[in-house]
């Protein structure tokens, strides 16, 4: 993407200083900048960088009064941050407007496509997909049979769906995500080994909803693991089978969910994070990385950390104790001897 | 699949009650249920579900005696539940009866394959491979070229076997599950370098092992490592070089392996749970999530948690108090003033 | 791989002592040999088995002095085990010596590849890629646009590399890994949901590095997460966006590092580590497994561990006391009850 100051001005409904002719195609953090790199500038204790900064044009707020000389061509805009995020977005839009279908690529019997797709080489789709309008499917992905995915949703290389699994509309799924493994059900037997409870459910993936790299979305042993619309997971995340995700919760990489447990919306779960099976957690609940949660939690707004749990100044306050535990150990010993020392003083008055 | 409450009592080699021309097509919780979907009652607690289910049939056991007036057509059985996963298996086997071999596909020279075998598309089966009869394998798996598949083993979408590696009869391995990447070896060099040791072994997976998604498991620096028969393994699991995983033992989502460690038989191991090297766990222990484990776990049967991990109960005595630490540490320093306090007032009546 | 005795000695510039014709085609641990296996010995504590090995041929040190009888062929070298691992190395430098391109596979326009190539069948090369010499790719690999590959390095089957990525030269990257997924960067809205923060940047790997299975780097949001020359990483490790790890830094599996962190170089880190995002670690820091880091660590050649860790000595003290909490919880309570006696025997003699 090669770009004016000019056209970048127009499109940001801006105002401009300095040249209207030069071109930028990159971006960069202010600090860091180039001749053709557009930067911003949106928090005060950055603007020093402006002055010296080697970017070509540089996004400011339209009330910013420089106190010295710059360089850089000037685009003047109500919000640097959110008008360098619409040039991200629109770049980022370019490099994905990927059409047409690869070859080879398989399409099983009875599936349709919308119109708008990019099917990317060696990508297999099942039967009786539907695949919605302006999905972009990268090389290799695997899509079983009876699969449904709704319009303008990414999926990037190496992906796996399982049969009957639905992701719904504008959502970004990336390489290696499993998306219906079979749950991790078995019955013990009286020889010590483990009889298959077979998996029949499926993953019910509802709009907007991002899946990071390897994260793993296990189907239901029956009925449906469900991933609410807005949820945003990291990368190799667990979610076992028949977990449901409320709407915008978010999960930090590497946390793992049992089966049957239920979050509730706008919940934010650190990294690392283990979550017991069969158990429900309040909405807008805060969970600090590497907690362990066995129970469940039933009073919503509130910060967990520790494992288990407990509340998170609490949590803190402990581990600060935890830290001072061998001096503690030995101010008990001490006592001890003292005590020891006041009975007989004690005694010898007596 | 669609069946009629006859043929399924047929299968079932139950006793019909109310419409034998009653047809389902799914399967549902008894208390999610619809007039297509076959339940279950198994559980007592949960009776009062079948006098309100809208499933169309209901396996209920032989002496299950009704207390009120019930819709759904129902087949009177042995053990309701084992009749229900027979269905749910027999079900699952019907997805899974895809046989021959999609184009294209790559089958390496001097490789042979058994009858039965499902073949997806962009498949890729190495040299000098022996893959057995009833082998299903899903599309853009990568076989490795010498490997060995038993009979009946199912490989879904996107899985890696490296060269050499042996997979048992009977095997399910999930997508994205690597089978044979180099162990993680490597020798410190005087210039702070690290010089790959070359790991030359394989992996061996022995019959009825399941592999979960996204899990990884190293192959051998010389010898095997060796995941014995009935295991069963959770998404994201991390098995290095030469482990050795016994019989029957199944291990959760997320956990760590190090090398050369080797577990024995019909161990419970729970999620993101550490393992380190070169130790030994004991037949039947059971290891609570998120514990570590520094040492060899010598005497079998027993339960553990924490990290590094102390016997079950004491683990928790120790939370207990670990929540509690802050007053206990303000207890302390109150029995400091009081001491001193009762020093001085017996100094007073010296 | 089959050599005799005589050939091995040559390659090895060792001196030969027994059947000159004795042929190997494996190798093994000594204490686990057969016939036509190759095996060493270094460490004087394993002498014993030298005398019962059923090993063919092994290595020994041209100062080693038996003190029994031999059956194995003896081939003196100055280092026992580096000339191990040099044959080692040269065997699987000829298992992995495969080249060519395998079709189908899909090169895109103006991509460029070198000379020595070898390119598995459904392997996806993008537009406009630099492919070095003596690359080897293994099948069902993606690639994305604008991706270049430095010479000798190997991709082993269903890595997913996205845009603009870059990989060094000698690098070995497992499969299943993700190079270049995006960033996890969303902004808050007032509604409660999230708003995707485009992530335009990329991820460098530079020479030597070696990617586990399943791992995953995302790519930066501007400008680059860098993983430096000589870096290890094992399997299914997490390294967020802007992350930038300091050369020959090794990183045990399961271990995730939080976005804009920078690690120093030589450091070690154990499995199922958790970083915090924006801070420093100092070179040569040891950080023991399952660790939570929620500060930057400034001194260098420090071990720390625990969740958050204390300096490794001191977290283990505080563990030993950890696991008598109950007893010191006892102690104090004890303390409590005595000093009430002390105060009324103390008042009854007032």
């Amino acid at each position: 993407m090669q770009i004016t100051a000019a056209a970048l001005c127009e499109m940001l409904q801006g105002s401009l200083e300095g040249n209207a002719d030069s071109v930028v195609d990159s971006v960069a953090k202010i600090e860091e900048g180039h001749s053709r790199a557009l930067s911003f500038l949106a928090n005060p204790k950055y603007e020093e960088h402006i002055y010296s900064t080697e970017s070509g044009i540089v996004l400011v707020s339209r009330d910013f009064k420089p106190s010295k000389a710059i360089n850089a061509t000037l685009i003047r805009v109500d919000d640097p941050y959110v008008a360098f995020t619409q040039i991200l977005s629109e770049y980022i839009a370019q490099i994905n407007n990927k059409e047409g279908i690869e070859e080879p690529s398989f399409i099983g019997e009875n599936s349709t496509v919308g119109e708008g797709l990019y099917l990317g080489a060696f990508v297999y789709i099942g039967k009786n997909c539907k695949i919605g309008k302006n999905v972009k499917i990268y090389p290799n992905v695997v899509i079983g049979d009876n699969v449904e995915i709704g319009d303008n949703t990414v999926i990037y290389a190496n992906v796996s769906i399982y049969l009957h699994c639905k992701v719904g509309a504008d959502c970004i799924i990336h390489s290696g995500a499993v998306i219906g493994s079979d749950g991790f059900g078995f019955a013990p037997q009286p020889d010590g080994t483990y009889a298959k409870i077979p998996q029949t459910g499926n993953v019910i993936i509802e709009d907007n909803v991002e899946i990071g790299a390897n994260t793993c979305l296990d189907r239901a042993t029956m009925g449906s693991t469900i991933i609410r619309k807005g949820v945003k997971l990291d990368n190799l995340i667990q979610i076992a089978h028949n977990v449901e995700v409320g709407e915008n919760t978010v999960i930090a990489g590497g946390t793992a969910i049992a089966g049957s447990t239920r979050l509730g919306k706008n919940i934010v779960v650190g990294g690392q994070v283990g979550i017991a099976g069969h158990i429900n957690i309040a909405d807008y609940t805060q969970i600090g990385a590497q907690s362990g949660i066995i129970g469940s939690i039933k009073e919503p707004k509130k910060a967990w950390m520790g494992s288990p749990v407990t509340e998170f100044k609490q949590h803190f306050k402990s581990q600060a104790v935890f830290r001072n535990l061998p001096e503690l150990d030995k101010k008990v010993h001490d006592l001890q001897k003292e005590i020891e020392a006041l009975r007989e003083a004690l005694n010898n008055k007596g």
